[in-house]
């Protein structure tokens, strides 16, 4: 079964120990990485259900719904899996920031040659 | 510490107990997806003083640069890092496919409704 993992035409993740996979989330419109967050069977079970993505939190260890709290939910366009099919892509219509910090993406900083970070524009973030 | 890492402007990776970050790479032309690994420390330092992106490789426990047998390597335009700073991008030019089985991306098949695969043309992969 490993073996083939990265040639088979089934959906077969593997999970860790913890039982997730990476899940990286894309815009469907610019592609711009949004955040990046784990799933475990019962997120990718709920996210293919509903057509919102789900993910599992391992700080609070619970499952929750992308937007459940904020309203920034994520309509899932389409998902794909990498080739050891250890980790998934989402890509999707925000209904809002992806970033609890409000940004529209997690990745707001760009890590300069002396280990500093800058801080990107709302339109180059991502 | 903990608490500011997503407003501050100093790169302070957050480990997990592997001692590893999630890093996400993407072609710095199209914004494919090109690959997920992971790095440590000494990958994330290797990679900054190099400008060729370096892994850690969870299986065989050992140090990698990208391309270091198949020739393949990343050159490494941009890094990034996300809000609570567990997670970061690398923007680069890769010198051949980036995935092991020699396509472009290792993003190359969708998953159906019926949980079936789809293989992409290496044109819209990642």
């Amino acid at each position: 079964m490993e073996q083939n993992r990265d040639s088979t035409d089934r959906f077969l993740p593997r999970f860790d120990a913890a039982g997730l996979v990476t899940a990286i989330v894309v815009d469907a419109d610019t592609r711009a990485l949004l955040m990046v967050a784990h799933m475990n069977a019962e997120a990718i079970e709920r996210t293919r259900a509903t057509g919102q993505a789900h993910f599992w939190s391992r700080s609070r260890r619970a499952l929750w719904r992308k937007g459940e709290t904020s309203g920034n939910g994520l309509n899932v366009a389409e998902m794909r899996v990498d080739c050891d099919q250890d980790a998934l892509l989402l890509v999707v219509h925000p209904a809002g920031p992806a970033c609890h910090t409000g940004r529209r993406s997690c990745f707001y900083r760009r890590i300069d040659a002396d280990g500093s970070l800058t801080f990107l524009d709302d339109d180059v973030q991502g």
